[in-house]
């Protein structure tokens, strides 16, 4: 079994090889050519803590994955990490484990990047250039990093907005350090007024953007809800959109962006586009320059497994090399 | 993290502090003082292969387990072992791991042993003396080895019976090269006959035991049915039994060696009495020499806490002796 702690798991990691990973999981995911049982859940009170224990098969892929992710919200006041989280790899022919991913819950943000990027990239308007993210966090510079990588040489200008500018000017200094063109935005409604592409990444319980902020054309990714009460887009912003879209309509209505739409207005499963849907060519996604669309997504454990297996044939690959080299 | 391989796992496992650990899941899971999420299974039927993921939190201790298990039943043709396994521990105040204990399934084994002899001693009548053990692989040795253990200095004298002769002879003549009083017993009928207690560890999916060739007195502790269609003792003799106790009354009814009571003749959760009830004393379990018990052990996720825990908890008073030492 291969054993790969969080630093090794950085340095194999492609980009491109999960990118191309996830796209097939949300095709599969889409066309119900997956396992997905029903994630296990265990609750830690007095300690402020939780976990959440994902498993997923792509069908026809090597492996599948169980994946066992923490989050202890008092471990910051003891020098802690909040969250924690580890990859497990079994082979789907013998079920013997191939992989222990030691990555402390870096392979789930790096897929939830992934998938925003390739969300973005397949709804946005093709001459997109301003990238408005909303929050400052780490998944702000997943989402970031990740569409630069997958955008290619496409010049995109990055507007960071977050509750605390700080953040926001941080946030957009690290991009810049990494040669990306970003800068704080100041004024929320006046940066959405000026963003073709709104990418939010925050744990907002209550509506952030407004629908009369939105221009027309306007693509928004919404990655922040993960659960009952958290919603980043008011309700009749997500009623003026043109295109919902979602990793899996089921989890988006139930505690993901869609929920309160779902609740309060009746969006219904199959008012909702799968993303692998529109990734095959199944569904036509944006067809004019006019369309406002939205895609709310909340993790698929099968982009947990798609990155499982990409880090796993990376590792593989490069033992081959050696093998062939002594 | 503490990361043990199997032989490490066996060197540090220590039977009675197993044992003490199981006995205290068995209580808390009666009184309820546990968290059980359900079972997520995985299915892979071209490979004739399954995953089973477990977890299980025993309140009030130091860590929950998420055990990973994988039955893939092709594999002894190509020399691998149908069974893997492996228990990952995690701290319940910071969610952090604690222990990848890569057991290869040795601690599923040892404690369906350990919860066997436990629950055998605690129903049998005093006096007992002669065990036959039914079935001859591997659960029959581990219910031999845990029960001789856990009854320290008590004249035990096994029967060994298996559908293959040869099989009961190999088991008895293993038990015998650890000083344990074994012999192979080839007649199923009269071996029941003169058993004080009978430990059933067999896949069957049609009774063995009848109910007109067990002894009034008689204990039987029956580990082999796990899931739907297996059955290793007849109806009219679970029926005879004046005392029915289990691991979990809604996992034996469900899937375990009550579900054809339950289905045929209606045994309801609340005529089973729980094995944790009895090792507390809130239930007296047999109260007289008289008495036919039966007991129907499926299997429990804080059994594999527990006995998760007690490896744990072996390496770090190795590890804080050293520390004294150096």
């Amino acid at each position: 079994m291969l054993e790969l702690q969080k630093s090794e798991i950085q340095s194999l990691f492609d980009l491109s090889a999960g990118a191309a990973a996830i796209r097939q999981a949300y095709i599969a995911q889409a066309q119900q050519r997956v396992q997905v049982p029903d994630v296990t859940y265990l609750g830690f009170p007095e300690a402020n803590g939780d976990c959440h224990v994902k498993s997923g098969y792509i069908e026809g892929t090597e492996g599948f994955v169980v994946k066992i992710a923490t989050g202890f919200y008092n471990n910051p006041a003891q020098g802690l990490a909040s969250s924690n989280g580890m990859n497990m790899l079994f082979c789907a022919k013998t079920g013997q484990p191939l992989a222990f991913l030691n990555d402390g819950g870096w392979l789930t943000d790096i897929r939830t990047g992934l998938g925003g990027a390739l969300t973005t990239l397949a709804l946005a308007r093709a001459d997109f250039r301003k990238v408005l993210i909303v929050g400052g966090g780490l998944q702000a510079r997943h989402q970031a990093r990740c569409l630069m990588h997958l955008a290619e040489n496409r010049p995109i200008a990055f507007a960071i907005w977050a509750r605390n500018p700080e953040q926001a000017e941080q946030t957009a200094q690290d991009l810049r350090s990494d040669g990306i063109d970003a800068n704080a935005a100041c004024d929320l409604q006046q940066a959405c007024g000026q963003a073709d592409v709104i990418i939010t990444t925050t744990p907002a319980k209550s509506p952030l953007l407004q629908a009369s902020w939105i221009r027309a054309g306007t693509h928004i990714t919404a990655v922040g809800a993960d659960c009952p009460g958290k919603q980043e887009l008011e309700l009749p912003l997500v009623l003026r959109a043109d295109l919902c879209v979602c990793d899996l309509a089921a989890q988006s209505l139930a505690h993901g962006e869609f929920q309160t739409a779902a609740a309060a207005a009746g969006l219904a499963v199959d008012e909702v586009i799968s993303i692998g849907d529109i990734l095959s060519g199944a569904h036509p996604g944006r067809t004019s320059d006019t369309q406002l669309t939205i895609a709310d997504l909340t993790g698929l454990a099968v982009q947990d497994a798609a990155v499982s297996l990409s880090v796993y044939r990376a590792a593989q690959m490069i033992k081959a090399k050696e093998d062939i080299l002594t």
